[in-house]
């Protein structure tokens, strides 16, 4: 890792590696992702039974995997799998079998293919080779998924994290990492209780548990120790806005007072609103007007190549360029 | 598949995978060669004691993997670990561990982390499914590895591969695949005796097993049955060509006189030519200047880079282009 780190602006966050393309958090989402230009990675982190840290979305492993084929006795009372109560030696056996969900609109089946869930390990290992490989400076992007389960059943997922990235060589504020999470006060306490010098994202969403934070007066108090936020998309324009007029929302305006970073999510090709049909027209809105500082994006070549094209269009990057007023 | 194929001109074929950055003929530098561009994915191809088709460089196992210590009884007399002697799930429990020789000049080893040896199907599921996701049309280009030595151990390695690739919907000769083999009297044999529809490579060398093929008789005969040549680069270039001053080789005329495409090999950062003593040198001459029709290299995204480069500054594409005579 270098010194400093000046990633390109604003950033493009393959979410949960290329998943638009390939079965999420697979380390070939992650290898497509990189090759396709993205800036940063994401991970999202949980705990195995015998404390490694995996790669996976939810504290379950039914949603992704052919857990309750490979293991039918495992499940809890509630018909959950839960990646907690399984060994690493025994994730390792399970294949990637697609969202059941139909989370990315594919309703795909894996099986044929060989799809495995990794290692937080396994993946900052794959991207330190492709960066010292490539001469690159690509960064990571961790969640710490769910920390009071993780608490309640007696692992501290969020010192976990903190502690391996270090030993990786993540240390410092300059460092190609952004830490994330949705709880409150665990991103307080990374900065606060465990000294943490990482930049910190606080996820947010549209829910009464975000009220009081996004005020003005919660905002300021933020800066103390996160460097920005992480809303959906649709929280920073405007209720009214349709397509041709968006406007920032008043959220958006009192982050960018208060010079918080704002990388929205998730960019991808279902749920589009009414102001942006296309994905394409959407990720021109949040990057070439509203001038966010990154995306979470499913489809990292889309969003490089529209990043790429209106930053050389006469937009500069930066804060100085930023307009909390009307714009669209 | 699509009925026509109109790849770009010159192709780009990553050779075992983005085998430059990541372990090669790993899904993980299939998935990277395809972020970067690449117009071809190479797959080696060599057959487990089941019949599997695995993808894999060498007969033997030992070069890329931790064979010898999970299985240390399994070798032969003469100290080396056949993939003929394996079934697929024992090679499913290998860990691609780098290359022992250093042929990419990095020797490291790969034991913290997970990378495996693919079977051809999943390789062609996961080009397959990146197709489809991106509406690009990727080829793929295996090689029959070593045709004698499975026939041999009662595998017609040919006639597996082609039939699994007719399954997977590579049958014409509009399909976006080639197929390559160094064996003479094996790619003469996959068009007259199989009947098989689809474009053929063949390989050479600078060896006296292949004086005869080159000459212009030989090559003329050879159109019969063969798209085009794969031969070392420095079989196209003049024995006397120096920096600045390469010349094309009289198998160059020749086999533009008969008609061949030409996919030369290897371009990598190792053991360059005095005439070119970088990479990107190297392919600005073959790709800018020679004209080849393509070019298998460890490194995609620059390839990609000099090709669209050169094809921008003046060249066509196609053999209307090719100049047969002195250049550069």
């Amino acid at each position: 890792l270098q010194a400093e780190t000046q990633p390109p602006h604003p950033a493009v966050i393959a979410h949960r590696g290329a998943s638009g393309y390939l079965p999420e958090h697979t380390l070939e989402a992650k290898a497509l992702a990189y090759g396709q230009g993205a800036d940063f990675l994401e991970q999202d982190v949980v705990a195995t039974r015998d404390g490694t840290l995996i790669v996976l979305h939810d504290i379950q492993l039914e949603p992704v995997s052919d857990v309750a084929r490979r293991f039918p006795q495992r499940c809890r009372a509630d018909g959950h799998f839960y990646a907690i109560d399984f060994d690493i030696d025994e994730i390792r056996q399970l294949r990637v079998t697609g969202r059941d969900s139909g989370d990315k609109g594919s309703g795909s089946v894996y099986e044929a293919e060989n799809y495995r869930i990794p290692t937080l390990e396994e993946e900052l290992q794959l991207i330190s080779r492709l960066n010292r490989a490539t001469g690159r400076q690509v960064g990571i992007y961790p969640e710490i998924k769910h920390p009071q389960w993780h608490r309640a059943h007696g692992m501290d997922l969020t010192r976990m994290l903190i502690e391996q990235l270090a030993g990786a060589g993540y240390r410092r504020y300059t460092d190609p990492v952004f830490v994330q999470c949705f709880d409150i006060a665990e991103v307080r306490r990374i900065r606060d209780e465990l000294g943490s010098a990482l930049r910190l994202i606080q996820l947010v969403d549209a829910s009464q548990t975000y009220a009081q934070l996004l005020t003005r007066g919660g905002l300021a108090e933020l800066t103390r120790y996160a460097q920005g936020l992480g809303p959906a998309y649709d929280q920073l324009v405007a209720a009214d806005s349709s397509q041709g007029k968006a406007r920032p929302s008043e959220l958006f305006s009192h982050a960018r007072d208060a010079g918080l970073l704002l990388h929205p999510y998730t960019f991808k090709r279902q749920d589009l609103p009414d102001y942006a049909p296309e994905l394409e027209s959407l990720l021109a809105l949040f990057l070439g007007e509203l001038r966010v500082d990154g995306v979470f994006c499913d489809f990292p070549d889309v969003a490089v190549a529209i990043r790429d094209a209106v930053s050389t269009t006469g937009h500069t990057g930066g804060k100085a360029a930023l307009v909390s007023d009307g714009f669209g």
